[in-house]
């Protein structure tokens, strides 16, 4: 039953990554001969291997409340777009200073910082002219509006651009669960949550259902997070053959290095819980949303 | 008769920009305490006494089609954003690397320059947020998506973004007017296309004035450039008491660098008259734009 369940998801996540691989490849290319530097360089960063995890999550939602994929393809893979802009200027020199993500060299390593700082630009620029272009979504313009509200909400101040200036910050604060907590909602699940709300206001589902899908994506934004901080430790620890410790993630504040990682992990069970208690109303169309919840529960097996 | 315009247009200007500084101030408002200093960030630059172009020349069109001055305010104050975080973004260290702007402290001087990058981000992320949110906009969500789309294209690879690129990497193409016209329309008239266009599309301008309208913006846009370009050069002349000659803006591609001053000065000419032609159609209401694009040809006097 559960080998079933990990075919079935694992089927379903190649497919919808498939058809955004393909979207996204019809949506950027380049519209002119003469600006070819800025275009490889978003490129580059938007093909460097990224899991569409934002994608697929605004599709599995679209499926969850019986909507039209085709035309949800273009808020799809803008979500996507903004997504790797964030990672281009997080990487920056003055940011994170990473020389390398996914194995490769990050945007400012290949294309420079000017260009690199630009790319990002271009690509949340871009995500809206995909979004307020988009012939395909036959929605009323009534609706689209509203994904558009929401995703640049989940993008902003109150959501993914606040949580990473928090982010940074936060070494000066002292630290706490509550400031780590909001920098998590913010900084990860809010743009999970505009993700997943896209899904069903795409799909016309009523508000009930819209807040359900809402707090779905709360919740496993937050997982999400949690997971990832999980992994840099356990991760760490097979690299170099020792205990790092639950403290040891480049001393940024995480739930494993504020709470340990027992607690991490309990929290991180909570989150999924929670999550797949949120989609109590869904009929079986909602399995890959929850599938979904339960593989990142997994992750940090 | 001369007098009597720049009185009226000197008065029109001082009313359009306290209208946008009130409104940016209420827009700008933090939703919570917790994101206090990228808050900080994002205020800064906006109050570093700009001059409101772009938002008074939307207004500017709303008057010429006869439309409402308050519900264009969220788009009006939205252009703004847009305009600061590329000023944020041109003068980081990567870019033109400038420690001032308007006799103040560039952003990334004062916050640092992760802060300023997210500050940038933020500002062009809260634009779409208020694009998209704004209640007061009263026309029909399909219009409102057609403002999105007009801005998010003026400011994205098509556009301003594109134009930004073009200009960091010209230092490697031959100089050549055409790929300097490439650049300025993108990079400077692009932004204030969209600006023209948005204030005739919240009028519910038929298309024919609308597309007027967009021509008198690319032409206004190319002649606020090369009167800028212009300004540079005379301003140097005076301020080091020699003359520079008309090549020594830092090295950068311009009209009076490539073409030189009489030539740049004849172009700038051309545009304010073609700006001004755009709007054979359009009846007294449309006389603060044609004052606008007299003012910026006399700027370089």
């Amino acid at each position: 039953m559960i080998e079933k369940d990990d075919k079935f998801l694992s089927a379903y996540m190649n497919d919808r990554r498939r058809i955004v691989e393909e979207a996204l490849l019809h949506y950027l290319k380049p519209q002119d001969n003469i600006s070819s530097e800025i275009h490889e360089a978003v490129h580059y960063s938007v093909f460097a291997g990224g899991k569409r995890v934002r994608p697929i999550l605004c599709l599995a939602a679209v499926d969850a409340t019986g909507g039209n994929l085709t035309q949800a393809m273009p808020v799809a893979c803008a979500l996507e777009l903004i997504h790797t802009y964030s990672l281009i200027h997080d990487d920056l020199p003055s940011m994170d200073n990473d020389d390398f993500r996914r194995g490769k060299p990050t945007n400012h390593k290949v294309f420079g910082e000017a260009l690199a700082i630009l790319a990002g630009d271009a690509l949340l620029t871009e995500a809206f002219v995909l979004l307020s272009r988009a012939e395909k979504i036959r929605l009323p313009a009534e609706g689209r509006l509203q994904v558009i509200q929401e995703i640049a909400y989940g993008a902003g101040i109150s959501g993914m651009v606040g949580g990473q200036a928090l982010d940074i910050l936060s070494g000066n604060l002292v630290p706490d669960e509550n400031i780590l907590t909001e920098i998590h909602r913010r900084k990860t699940a809010a743009l999970i949550v505009a993700s997943v709300k896209a899904g069903a206001i795409l799909s016309g589902a009523p508000k009930g259902k819209i807040d359900a899908i809402a707090d779905y994506g709360e919740n496993i934004g937050m997982a999400f997070q949690i997971s990832d901080d999980i992994l840099n430790v356990t991760g760490d620890r097979e690299l170099m053959g020792k205990e790092t410790g639950s403290d040891a993630v480049l001393g940024k504040l995480t739930y494993p290095s504020l709470l340990g990682l027992d607690v991490a992990k309990q929290k991180l069970n909570e989150y999924v819980e929670a999550a797949i208690d949120s989609l109590a109303g869904f009929d079986e169309r909602a399995r890959p949303l929850r599938l979904i919840a339960r593989y990142i529960g997994k992750r940090q097996a």
